[in-house]
């Protein structure tokens, strides 16, 4: 499924690109499932990047996001997942995503992860 | 209209410019249009400077901002093109603008653009 | 489907129903979707009652507000149905819902209902 | 122009009209002008109401309020037009309208109507 | 001084006299001097009132109210005093004035007077 | 066990009888066995009450309370249990118990009871 | 040494003995010792009151307090006693005295008294 | 008993073993004993670890931290023990761990520790 | 004015001069006059500063802020003569000045400069 | 007094000395007497360190900081003094020390040292 995905994430054109600027966008209403339980998992995604000639376009990524809706995968692989989909079609000079999931048995979790490495 | 706007812009003379000190002004109060959709939107404005030989004069800077209250403009265009503008007219040692936009769609976006690059 | 997913509510004995005492649950996780838009839509709804002879069972709670999860419908009758549903099955003495959803186009809608009235 | 603009105002049938459940709506993104002055006004209007037959369509209260952004007007008769235009149109059972602006001269001011007196 | 200085105070037009309404007026910037030690005070002070036929205008307000700037008055007489000016111009239904003062000598002091007793 | 556990509470004489004042206590560190899953629980109870001839030792409270670390029970008989075993032992004119659990499954619970009903 | 104690206490006129108003005084910095161990115990006290003929002035208020300094004495008769000297110096119409206590032993305790009862 | 509970930790294999990211794991329901005096202690404990090959399973965790709900250990010793145990399982890149516990007569203790030092 | 103001600041002997260490000292209660429209300004001091030989002493530090109660002076000369000031009569190794100002017309503005440059 | 004062502070042995690792202590009941007036002053204390062989033990450090409650000493004083005992006694590899008092004359002060310098 990754890859048709990915691909209904849109961009536009960055028209300052001789500058090094930085575009964050938290999302605090993702939602997916977890695959052991089916139970809904809750968190909070935010993206910090350096566009370099395409800038994300905001209602694809939330659709985009919505996808996950239904869907069973755990904490680590929808971070490392979902920046390596927008990384693949923004092509940005840098990204990092932090998702920030909600507690579950007493026990919060946050991924973070950075292109590149 | 670009530059008949950052002519609005006035400054007066920096009475310690053997100092390399900052200044940072918080403009919570910008408001602009949606470019797509026409709908209002709201963001709060950072600008961190260190001046020259010229500080920008906060009077001329809230009438300059109130230009976009009708203008239709997006988000990245208006953090780079602000901050264009005040450098081009105050000629700073060093600028930051950070524009934090209001939730649209359930997702904030916030920009950041730094002089020189 | 509502009588359906209202059987799905178990219930305990309240051990102390001599007793006028008072039950809070805030459930922060709640999400349907809008019947216009399809879009999700998020909300924490606070349920606050004084049980008769039986108390709502948790876990069964939990898994009624899932049954939303994929369902269009629009705020206000999220509230009633719910209470209605809760009141049916728990018959406490009183019982109040308050349901706050996440902003949407800048506005932000709560809405309170009560048994009884 | 006021029985014009109130026409924009929409609504739909309230399905639970036997219950006396009340509906809070909270708008941070007002602005109009200062009718002295020119300026630019924020503020944050919450709107408080029990629905008789009738609920106010939330995609029509947020273009209604837009019409204001232009218009030089007064704190106190922004508060009680619109009180006056929303209970005309929604005809509720009770209304309460909070309008807070945001700071003019270092002093804040929060006006608050109710329906009926 | 006190009937002069209460002549400052200037008023407009309640345009909605039929409805029994509230406004507050919140002025954190309130300063005056010991009347001891000569040293200064800092207080916010909160205006709740209905009005009758007239309203307090703000600018006129904020400048009365600076006029304590360098004159020495305890906290019981600043708070008395101000409601009987305000009461005495602007004649309204109701008045309260919650006058909160800063910390001195690690205490801190508010005092509420109500209009009519 | 219950009567036993009771025992273990101590008072002391109130010195001031004549007056009707009143006592709040709270206990963040709370934690007994969810009697189902054996899993942890956790809680903040606060004791609110006005003393007739006797007062509540805190040592002797913090240890009875320490009775539940292992113990297997529901929130709701926490709550009306460990009211009735204060009211038992201090015999006070008026007492609050107020439970306040953190969350599990995404879900919190606060129970409340008051003597006399 | 109570008598004593009080004489410390000094009161001035009360200029407006013809309105009914209120003067809250926070001290956050009362500290004193725990008559059974010795340990230093601090506290926050609150006295909320509505003059007759006399004010507590504040300083006499403060070196007052001082005095518990080094004295071991327990919550309840800090409160109770405190309230009882300020009453029979200052005569007032009401006066209600909030004293919250740090946590010892991970509990904290405020007591609240009341005049007249 | 340390390498018998050690053993009770689970892993699962990190599927993004080529990126360098980051994984942090608030838990904020440990409790223990004081190994002077019996009393509970109470703290929050929050990993932050880039794993290698192996990730750490939430819920076997939660499971080894219970453990030591009745086992009496120092502050110190907790968290040197507990990050030796996880760091000999997960053989993560680098883990901290910040074990921040709650007042004990009127002191807070916070340790943290690294790996590799 | 200047050299006679700063004669009025007082220093103490640094009995600690081997150590590089530093002291904040927070003054949030400064206020001066805008030299543009004689309206009153309002702002919070914080120093920062390394001792050399000599401490500030707080109360003629107090004194000499309140100098500037009926001074027409902007911001950016506020910092700058102010921290020439301290340094002039301190001589410390090292000084930060951060001034922030309460907003006007929507604005707020903090000014930092630093010694050495 | 210095010399005998800091022979109450006792240690126990680092059980992990190689590894470096952090303890931090806040202390928030800390009070002494300012030399000047005789007035109470109130601080919180934390202190962060690495230790070597040897960690302070808590009690002692409590009853050591309480030997301050009626001397009368500097802000500055009270922090070199305090960093020197504790670097005297426990030998730490580095340790900091911030005192925050609380405001005196509407001025906070806060003095931070460290060791080595």
């Amino acid at each position: 499924m990754a890859h048709t995905l990915r691909a209904t994430l849109e961009t536009f054109e960055n028209t300052y690109p001789e500058r090094d600027y930085q575009i964050e966008i938290v999302c605090p209403e993702f939602t997916s499932l977890c695959p052991k339980t089916g139970q809904p998992d809750f968190g909070t995604l935010t993206f910090t990047y350096t566009p370099d000639r395409l800038c994300v376009e905001l209602k694809s990524l939330k659709l985009y996001l919505q996808h996950y809706r239904n869907e069973g995968i755990f904490y680590e692989n929808i971070t490392n997942r979902i920046l390596d989909d927008l990384v693949s079609v923004v092509q940005p000079r840098r990204m990092k995503l932090v998702a920030a999931f909600s507690a579950r048995g007493g026990i919060t979790t946050t991924v973070t992860a950075v292109y590149p490495a």
